[in-house]
């Protein structure tokens, strides 16, 4: 499938909490950059997420904020 | 100030295009990728973004959702 | 690409407004429910959508809340 | 109280999942589609949610992407 | 109805500007905080917004984030 | 850092629930009204947030939902 998201940054899994319901992801980029996600526990079983796949993190434009030092 | 939100990303402004209530902006980050954000006209003003600007753009973790290759 | 994302549900465009930097899309389910997206404009060429086509609505589960009538 | 948010679909509570601070809440719709909802352990208790009860799955157009066929 | 959002404000409308889809809409609180919110055109017709109505500012508290002085 | 996001109600922490992956904020403003914040378990630490902290609830825009009284 593709998605309308605007966002789809390619990385690697490098982390994985599991909670009751809600599982943390964290995607690292090839530049380092570290991407945290939090989705279900059964969207983590049902993309067979582990430490070391690759994977995208992705984001809805709207959802994106900008921000600048002071 | 300091926000709570997990991800946020350095970069610089590259693409500036304004709507009648929003604006799409678009910062790329050292490695190359581009993150697309829609942001109000006044936020652009405010922030006093332009081309070439550095900035972050800044995510919660709650909007980032996971894509795997099939 | 398979995405996180718990809710994609089926359905066909009947409606496409654009605007300066978004557009609004409408998809219908099978059911008769229509149901009413926010995207950018170059994400409705990205994806070729038109009237008629088939096309899923997608949305995370943390932007679902739930309403009970009194 | 009337909302803004252009999405209301109409369905019956089919599954309730709680956690520490969050619940998942599954709608199913008249069609057979099921919305699958994190919303807090507190709305859930407020609302009176309980399998087999009347209830609306809620989504903002922003929220909202969509896909394709590839 | 009710809805699942734990953050529920009640003010009134102190501006609103219209673009092609969507319109931004201020709403004064009574300690005089101002809350901004983008929603589609035809929300803010279907509910009958003008500057002086009462109004919720309504927002879902994943949706919420905090931020902390330095 | 200055953010884009539209608000940003200044208040006081005055509540506390730790999850497993998330936590649940509550803000006081001066005008009494509360707000809940769903946050990740670090974000809480990293930002030292504790019962009678200044702090400030942020939402983007384009996640404001509008209500009225039927």
């Amino acid at each position: 499938m593709r998605i309308s998201a605007r966002n789809q940054l390619k990385g690697k899994v490098v982390d994985l909490k599991e909670g009751a319901v809600n599982s943390k992801v964290t995607i690292e980029l090839p530049g380092g950059e570290r991407i945290t996600s939090i989705i279900t526990i059964e969207s983590v079983k049902e993309l067979g997420l582990e430490v070391g796949k690759d994977a995208f993190a992705i984001v809805k434009a709207s959802n994106v904020m900008i921000g600048v030092d002071e």
